[in-house]
C-alpha cells in the first residue's frame, strides 16, 4: 500500500541537507599543501584559555551525572559579570540553539521574522525548520544593516526583528545612533533578536552599541563562548533578555543542555581575561594586515570590526575559483552564497604565520586570476 | 499601547516549566546525612570507563574548532559496531536531542502520536513543545506496554508509535512475540519509535527483542551513551534507521551537535566492554538485591530488566513522605508523577555501598511509615 501521506512537511522538505567540507585530512591527501590554515569558521586560532583544560578534567570526574537543567552556577557568573539577575540569563548549546529555541518559542503559525538577506545562515536554517516565514532586506551599498529597510518591513504579521551586531559574514556593525533609532522605532510587542555572537572583538570601538547598556523589555541578546573565547567544539552560549521572555526559553531548551563539560569550560575561559585581550589583540593586528593588503591590490572588502573579513570579488565565478585555488596552497576559506553573498568570501583572522600563510598564497592565486 | 498578540503559541503556554531539584550541597546544608546516595536519574553510579578522560584531554586540544556537522568518524564507528551503513546513524545531544529532532521532523500539523500513560517524560515534554497530540495507552496490570491497546490507539491521524523498550521509568520491557506482533500490525507508513536507552542492561534478557534484529524500513531505534555508557554530563545518543528517515533528521539537528568532547568520550567508551560488563554486573546484583528486599516486605514492585526498580506505594502521598524521608537521611530518589504513576518511586541501582545505604534508610523509613 503506497502511502499518500507526506513523511515530512513541506518546509522540512524544502531544507537543503548540510554539505560536509572536506576534511583536513582529505585536503592534505588530495592537494598535499606544505601547510594548512584553517581560515573558514571564524575559530579562534590561538585556541583557548589554558584554565579550561583543568577545569574540564575536574568536570569529568563526576561525567556521569546529568547537567544541572537550570545551569544555576555558570547563570549567577553570567548574571554577577552582566549585571542582571540569573532569572535574565539561559545558557544553552551555542548560537545555533538558542536561535532554535527562539524560533519554536515565540512564533505562532503565519508570524513573520525580518531580517537582512545577508546575515548568519544559522537564523535562515532554523526558520526554515519551524516554517517561518522570512522578510529579508537588502544590506545597504556598504554590506551594513539598513535599519530603515528593517524598520519598513514590518507588518502586522512580523514577531521579530533578526540583527547580528557586528554582522556575519560581513563583520559589519550599526553604531549607537542607529542602534538607538531602531529600538525606539519598535513596537512594544515587537522583538529583536540582537545576536552579538562578535560582541568581544566589537565592545571597544567607541561608537559599538552594547545591547545590554539599553536594557529593553523586548529584546534578546545573544553571546557565545564558540569565537573569541575559543570554545566552538564545546556547544555553549547564552542569552540575556527580561525574565519573562527568559523563563519561557527556559520551558524550550533541551532539559539537559548544555553539557557538563561545556559549562565547565565557559566557566573558566570566562575568567581568563588575559587570554581574552590576547586574542582581540592578534585579531585587530590581523584584520589591519589584511585592510592594507586589500587597500594596496584594489581588492573590495568590508570594513569588518570582528574577527573575519569579507573580501568581495566580481562575481561568483571568481569566487568560487579563488577559494578552490586557495584551498590548493593549504588556505581554508569560506564562500558566502548560503550567507547571501554569492561573490564574497569570508575570511577568518588567524595566527601571524596563518597570515604569512595566506598573503603568500593569495599574491600566488591573483597571478593567476 | 497594550498587546494583542500572545507571546508564545498556547501549546507553549501550556508548558510546565522544570522544578529544579535541591543541589547536593543543598541536601547536605538542610538535613546533615552521614552519606549521599544519588539514586535519582538513573546514573551509572561507577562512573565511565578511565579510557574516556584520555580521549576527551586529546579532543581539548582543538577544542577551538567546531565539530565536524557530519560526525564521520563516529557515525562510521557505530554503523560498523551495528552492522549497518553510515547513512543509517545520526549521533545528537542525547536521546532528548533525537526526540525533539523527530518531533519536529515527521509530525503535520494535526498527526498524533500513541504511548503509554506512563513512559519516558520526555517523549511528553517533546510533543508538548511541538504541540503534538498524544494518545496515551495505560500500561498492563503488570506496568508494561499494551501493544494491543497501542495498535488499538491509533487512527488516520497518528503518524507514529513511541515505546520505550525496556520502559521508564518502569523497567519493563515487552518481549520478542509482542514485539514482532507490533511491527506485523503496524502500516507500512505508521513509524515506530523504539527508545531502547536502557539496551544494554538487556541485551542478554533471552527473550528481549533487540530491535535493530528486524530491519524494519519504519521503525528508529535510539540508543544513549547517558545510562550504561556513563556519560550523561556529555549528551550524546544516536539513532539507528532507514537512510530515508535518517538523511532527513540530518537536516533538522543543530548543525554542530554533538560536541566534540562528547563524540571523543563516546568513542572511547564505546571500546571498552570491560567496563561496560562490570556496570552491567553491579546493577544485576543490585537489582536481585531489591527485588528480594521487596519481596521481604511485600512491597509491590515492577520486574525491570534496566538500571533502576520502580517502588509501588498504596497512594500519592504516602510516596511523597517516602521520598522525603529518603531524602532526609542521603537518599535521593525519583518520585515518577511527571511520568504518569504518582503512587510510585524510581530507585536507580548504584554501587554495592550505595544500596547499602539505601537499605538501611529503607528500613528507618518505612518504620516512621
Amino acid at each position: 500500500m503506497i502511502s499518500e501521506k507526506p513523511l515530512v512537511p513541506k518546509n522540512i522538505e524544502r531544507l537543503q541537507p548540510y554539505v560536509a567540507g572536506k576534511t583536513i585530512a582529505e585536503v592534505k591527501e588530495r592537494y598535499n599543501p606544505a601547510r594548512i590554515s584553517k581560515l573558514a569558521s571564524n575559530e579562534n586560532r590561538l585556541g583557548c584559555s589554558p584554565k579550561v583544560k583543568e577545569a574540564v578534567l575536574k568536570a569529568l570526574g563526576e561525567i556521569q551525572d546529568y547537567p544541572d537543567p537550570a545551569s544555576r552556577k555558570l547563570r549567577q557568573m553570567i548574571a554577577d559579570r552582566n549585571e542582571v539577575k540569573p532569572e535574565n540569563v539561559i545558557v544553552a548549546a551555542g548560537s545555533e540553539s538558542l536561535i532554535a529555541i527562539i524560533c519554536r518559542t515565540f512564533f505562532l503559525d503565519d508570524e513573520n521574522a525580518v531580517t537582512a538577506d545577508a546575515s548568519f545562515v544559522g537564523f535562515f536554517v532554523q526558520a526554515g525548520i519551524r516554517g517561518i516565514e522570512l522578510k529579508k532586506v537588502p544590506l545597504t551599498g556598504d554590506y551594513r544593516f539598513d535599519v530603515d529597510g528593517l524598520l519598513g518591513a514590518v507588518d502586522h504579521q512580523t514577531k521579530m526583528i533578526y540583527i547580528a551586531n557586528p554582522n556575519n559574514p560581513t563583520g559589519t556593525y550599526i553604531n549607537k545612533y542607529e542602534y538607538l533609532y531602531l529600538l525606539e522605532q519598535l513596537p512594544d510587542d515587537l522583538m529583536l533578536i540582537n545576536d552579538e555572537a562578535y560582541f568581544e572583538y566589537a565592545r571597544q570601538i567607541e561608537d559599538y552599541p552594547v545591547g545590554l547598556d539599553y536594557n529593553r523589555k523586548n529584546v534578546i541578546v545573544l553571546r557565545t563562548f564558540s569565537k573569541a573565547y575559543g570554545l566552538a567544539g564545546c556547544r555553549i552560549g547564552y542569552a540575556i533578555a527580561d525574565a519573562n521572555l527568559i523563563s519561557v526559553m527556559m520551558k524550550t531548551k533541551l532539559t539537559f543542555e548544555p553539557s557538563v563539560t561545556a559549562q565547565a569550560a565557559a566557566a573558566a575561559a570566562y575568567e581568563d581575561e588575559a587570554f581574552l585581550e590576547e586574542s582581540l589583540r592578534v585579531v585587530e593586528k590581523g584584520r589591519e594586515r589584511l585592510f592594507k593588503l586589500f587597500d594596496s591590490h584594489g581588492i573590495d572588502y568590508a570594513r569588518s570590526i570582528s574577527n573575519s573579513v569579507m573580501m568581495v570579488l566580481d562575481n561568483e565565478e571568481k569566487a568560487k575559483i579563488f577559494t578552490q585555488k586557495m584551498l590548493e596552497t593549504g588556505v581554508i576559506l569560506r564562500r558566502t552564497h548560503s550567507f547571501g553573498i554569492p561573490n564574497a568570501i569570508r575570511i577568518t583572522i588567524g595566527t601571524e604565520e596563518e597570515m604569512d600563510h595566506f598573503e603568500r598564497s593569495f599574491h600566488q592565486v591573483l597571478a593567476l586570476m
